[in-house]
């Protein structure tokens, strides 16, 4: 399994993208959103997906933002037909579009349609905590693979909800979806050999499934997020998809959503406007402390914040490299060996 | 046991409020809150907080709205110190100022610390829902009962959210915890003498817990949202903390918060800066027909919306009468003895 320096792994991502028409400022945010879920450990979200989004790139089902087009606009507010835009690189300007009018007018949100893939959620909101604003962003998409409350056919996405506020350290930052889990978790399970928790699926009959395969088949459904009371996980997805899907022109969740792509919102709340950011750092510090004196489970070592381990993480690979399958990067090999771009040094 | 007609019940309410001092205006929103949380099935959030209530203004705890400061202002946002206000009508007028700014400039939040108890949650979203915006509220408060994922003491409260979106029908009404269940649910399991799902709760050893008595006498915490993926509720309750407890000065979860009272923030979207609303309600009926297209598990006979059985309930109660225990209804008798109010005719 080669170990790749993250530095090296930018400047080669930066220059596959450029060599497939992506301008060089949006092949930085796309590679860097892409190593950066690497460094954090969310390799699903990673690298890997290079291979795909250059064939994207190719067949033109996804394109460098700039042919968008807003639909709707008010000085608070805009949503985009993103027009098969790259969804990482939209989504980065979409939350900075939101933090721009809420640094100007309290609050702020855009709405997206027709966006390819936006990659890590948990990326974008943290941009609005750097500008001391809160950020927030929920996504209708992803696969409709999870049950409502007391049913088992597949009908709603993950529809997953992102959440960050500044801290005195690096901002806290919430990455969740509203089924149980996403559906990468049961596609690692699988790949290990494992049997999954018994409150994660069931099959159309309703009974419980612990074998990753029933699901990676269509044969299972996802349970929504809740154990026993998953009608909270279902009713926060409903919600999601309402808003996230109903407010972007994306379409709600169906067999076939009206418009599709990633419908998503994003937020800002400038911090200022209702109270000193100062004080309001400080507020949070004392939840930090008062979480983290916690006695903890036999076994487990402390108590983290949202996304603590995730920078952990970052910090530890940004030394020691990012582990990588060899069939992962031999593919991204081979796709750079299609657009001649030479391998970097190891 | 009694059951009580809902107008009996209200006019009795609006009486006994309006004895102790509070206008008018205020014991209907009051009362109407209490008796419409009893047709709801919420009996514990319902008019058994009468007598709590008329103590608590005969003792100046709570007092009559009017007597609350703006303290930081916007054109979209406003921070409240409600100065001991009635929790439940300040939060009714400060979902409807939120909805008001929101119709003028797209999106409008109003925070408030300091409040009394602000009832069932869910009741303010749809006010917003009514007036073609999406609403949301979130709270920080309750007793501070929850453990953080992977820790076993108490530490942060049930930290719920609402969310209200429109449909062509009533709207769709969401309110949850961030805890796996509010504490309530835990004091009527204890009363009905039944053991708690294994999900719920743990000791301080870590130890699962069914016993509702051990959370009742303090010795076992609750577990955060989620079944075997608790991390998603921490991480939720720990940012609804962070954004309701910080933004509206009462101060982040810890031993002693800040300025305390029941912080929280309404917000408001409205809708046809985004969308249509016909055209936005014609997606929500998209995204219902789909969910209940669902098979259903064994013993369910259909797929429920958020707030659908609230809805029925309150449809059948209005009907049939509200059911009460014996003693919760003596209780409120004696209240009204105390202040010379006739008793109603059953």
């Amino acid at each position: 399994m080669p170990t790749l320096n993250h530095t090296t792994l930018r400047t080669f991502g930066y220059t596959i993208f450029e060599t497939v028409g992506v301008p060089a400022d949006q092949a930085r945010i796309l590679t860097d959103h892409l190593v950066e879920a690497n460094l954090m450990g969310h390799d699903s979200h990673g690298v890997i997906h290079i291979p795909g989004y250059v064939k994207g790139l190719q067949q033109d089902r996804m394109q460098p933002v700039g042919n968008h087009k807003i639909v709707r606009e008010t000085p608070v507010s805009l949503v985009i037909d993103a027009n098969r835009s790259i969804g990482i690189v939209l989504a980065y300007q979409a939350m900075q579009m939101a933090v721009e009018r809420a640094k100007e007018h309290t609050l702020g949100a855009v709405a997206v349609h027709q966006a390819s893939h936006i990659g890590r959620l948990g990326a974008f909101p943290p941009l609005a905590a750097a500008q001391d604003c809160i950020g927030l962003l929920m996504l209708n998409g992803g696969g409709r693979f999870t049950a409502p409350f007391g049913g088992t056919a597949r009908r709603l996405p993950p529809n997953p909800i992102a959440i960050s506020v500044p801290t005195f350290g690096p901002p806290m930052m919430l990455d969740v979806t509203t089924s149980m889990v996403a559906g990468g978790k049961v596609m690692v399970a699988s790949a290990r050999g494992q049997a999954l928790p018994e409150d994660w699926l069931v099959d159309q009959e309703g009974r419980i499934v612990t074998d990753p395969a029933a699901f990676l088949n269509g044969q299972a459904a996802m349970l929504p997020l809740g154990g026993s009371v998953g009608h909270k996980g279902y009713g926060l997805g409903m919600m999601i998809d309402a808003i996230a899907g109903g407010l972007s022109w994306a379409g709600c969740s169906a067999e076939q959503p009206t418009r599709g792509g990633s419908g998503f919102l994003a937020l800002a709340i400038k911090i200022e406007s209702f109270i000193d950011v100062a004080e309001y750092k400080k507020e949070v510090q004392i939840l930090i402390d008062w979480v983290k004196s916690s006695p903890t489970m036999p076994g487990v070592e402390r108590i983290y914040l949202p996304g603590e381990i995730e920078e952990e993480r970052k910090r530890q690979r940004e030394v020691e490299g990012i582990p990588m399958e060899e069939t992962t990067w031999d593919r991204i090999l081979t796709t750079a060996d299609e657009l001649q771009v030479p391998h970097p040094e190891l």
